[in-house]
């Protein structure tokens, strides 16, 4: 019998009807003869209350605690979805992270699965059980709890679709897929039918909410294949996977744009091998996610170093860049806060030279300076200041035609 | 280094200023040289809340998924207080009741405890730390998560108390000790400064909030001494022990009541060996805890059944009985709410005949009909009819001197 994984996100479970709904939705799948197995986040927004209350017990509470803490969130989604399923009629049974052998690293907050244990699922769904197992969360080898950060239940969804060698792994969201922009935004933006594995880790990487850029890396490592879908409505979703020899892709498959990000910048450093390892480095080992990275070329044996990273990351990396500085001998360094990252995603772009050129174009068509710029074979990204994000993305969107559905048969 | 296992219930943990006292008071004890275990219950009223979102979806929720909803509200506290601690400079970790390996049976939402692993707590404070234990919570062999009932972080804390060899058990809460009657009742009641295990599984079993029923007899099987304190005052308290030779006791020590109990009588059953079992297997069998039983002499061949349990359980016992009833050949069954039962305590008695008849004679003389009479050595109960309670408690409570400091002395 088929194995169906289906989660669904924080909005889905916002509320008794909401889970009530989507104990329907699994019951329904389980009664099109699938063995279902179900991930949740936590209610609405529990985690962000979780949060606030620990923040008012301390300003920097530890890591481990604070993991301890917010897998109640999903502790408590799973029950109650439970107890819905029961009430229409059918068995179900719920699992933290913990008893269903989800095992992370130990980097708490942020941990990443090595490893899924699926006998005890295997077990229920043969008893004829509705498996429901809390997202977001694991255990490490000394079992104790991690947290897979923000978006985490993605990858739980994956991992375990990957682990159960299930035929689908779908993830319900409060959007109708993945966009050619963000609505808000762009209102004509199109939805995208069926993306490759690189450009979703590409959108990911570069502000697309959809999906979390970790389960996307665990889903074309393990070959699942991903199909996003609305938990409210039944439009047809977006199907993620492994690009195949037929499939032609549009050259730009969308514009995302990411304000969650600060830049930090070295100046006057000496210019000497290795200079770039000391920097990164410490920051590695305090778990703090860099992004981009320029290093601009050498004037006089100095040269600037700037880097973006996460907002939430910024006065941990500062405090670790401070005393860096000084001791490689810098001139000085900057934190700037008000950026925005605005990128150009399609994996037609490999075939299609002159993009990049053409992204520029527009971005200074309409007066918008580039900080940064990062490129890899399937994107283009900008650094640019966070007042003229509205503007770029309209502008992108609109000269790469996005709005047409044409432009996939334009590129064949 | 002596072990000191301190618990806090859900009010002295109730919002966050709290739980920053309760880590002042921790943190002090540490101080002090000793090695602290704490237990903590969920937060204020969290469990409430958690019940009233379950039954928003379904009116009889499956016990395994009500303990994995329930669970989560002792692992908040426990995170928050050990974030609350490091606050103040120390070192604390926190566990659930599976992660230091409380084993229970599968007796789901009253489970009890039968092995607790001490290895990992050893471990922690060998290096140091404080340790913070999820009170009311275990783990099946199976890795399910149960809970303990109503008040079962006192369980937790005496458990593991009795498994750390713990020098001292105490358990805060929110009134200053046990008391010689309920002081909302009775004004002028008195704080009992030291009591038995015997005395106190009576008054728990007959309406005394204070600990929890199983606690004090996990305490009493183990050796382990409780002491009763208030989190916000720094009184006395109660020490509940053995009673040891030199101690002598008042003829009674305190009156209990509950009403939170209800009656079923069975009526005219024929009256053969066996009929007993025949009511009460099956009740056992649903797990429905049975408080007193009373069957009165056979007329004619028939003989009257009526027994009291707790509220919660009736609709579910009422159903069981009425086919009991039918296979019985009974001539009917009957299910009444408003009772209440009054008890008198004292390890005193057991020396002093006539305390029964003194205690009939109180409520007679206040028109008072009694229904049902259990009696142990220590003990006697009289179930009445709920509106007589208050009266029939402060008679009592005036009657047997138990306001005048005196009373122990008058025995002596």
């Amino acid at each position: 019998m088929g194995i169906v994984v289906q989660k669904f996100g924080g909005s889905s479970v916002a509320d008794v009807e909401k889970i009530k709904n989507v104990a329907r939705r699994v019951v329904a799948t389980k009664l099109e003869g699938k063995s279902v197995v179900v991930v949740v986040s936590a209610l609405g927004d529990t985690t962000d209350k979780l949060v606030e209350l620990a923040r008012q017990i301390s300003a920097s509470p530890p890591e481990r605690e604070m993991d301890m803490l917010l897998a109640t969130g999903e502790q408590q989604s799973v029950a109650l979805l439970a107890m819905a399923i029961y009430e229409l009629g059918r068995e179900a049974i719920s699992f933290t992270g913990y008893q269903v052998g989800i095992v992370t690293d130990n980097s708490h907050t942020k941990a990443r699965i090595v490893d899924v244990k699926s006998e005890r699922i295997l077990q229920e769904l043969e008893d004829g059980k509705i498996v429901i197992v809390a997202g977001f969360q694991g255990v490490t080898v000394d079992n104790d709890i991690t947290t897979l950060g923000r978006g985490g239940s993605d990858t739980t969804a994956v991992a375990l679709a990957a682990g159960l060698k299930a035929e689908k792994c779908e993830i319900y969201t409060d959007v109708e897929g993945v966009f050619t922009a963000d609505p808000r935004i762009v209102p004509d933006a199109l939805l995208v039918s069926e993306i490759t594995y690189e450009e979703m880790l590409e959108m990911a990487a570069t502000g697309a909410k959809v999906l979390q850029l970790r389960s996307v890396e665990y889903a074309r490592n393990s070959g699942v294949i991903i199909h996003v879908r609305s938990s409210f409505t039944d439009g047809v979703g977006t199907v993620v996977k492994e690009e195949d020899e037929g499939m032609e892709r549009p050259i730009i498959s969308g514009v995302t744009h990411d304000t969650s990000e600060g830049k930090i910048t070295i100046y006057g450093v000496p210019d000497r091998p290795g200079i770039a390892a000391k920097v990164f480095r410490p920051l590695a080992a305090a778990n703090v996610n860099v992004d981009m990275i320029v290093q601009n070329v050498s004037y006089e044996g100095f040269t600037d170093i700037s880097f973006t990273l996460n907002l939430d990351d910024l006065p941990r990396a500062v405090s670790i860049i401070e005393n860096i500085a000084k001791e490689l001998g810098a001139r000085g360094h900057d934190c700037e806060k008000g950026i925005a990252k605005v990128a150009i995603i399609g994996a037609g772009m490999k075939s299609h030279p002159g993009v990049a050129a053409e992204m520029f174009d527009v971005l200074a068509n309409n007066g918008i300076n580039i900080q940064m710029i990062s490129t890899s074979p399937i994107k283009i990204a900008c650094v640019i200041d966070a007042k003229n994000v509205e503007i770029a993305v309209r502008s992108l969107h609109e000269h790469f035609q996005l709005s047409e559905e044409a432009v996939t048969s334009e590129v064949l």
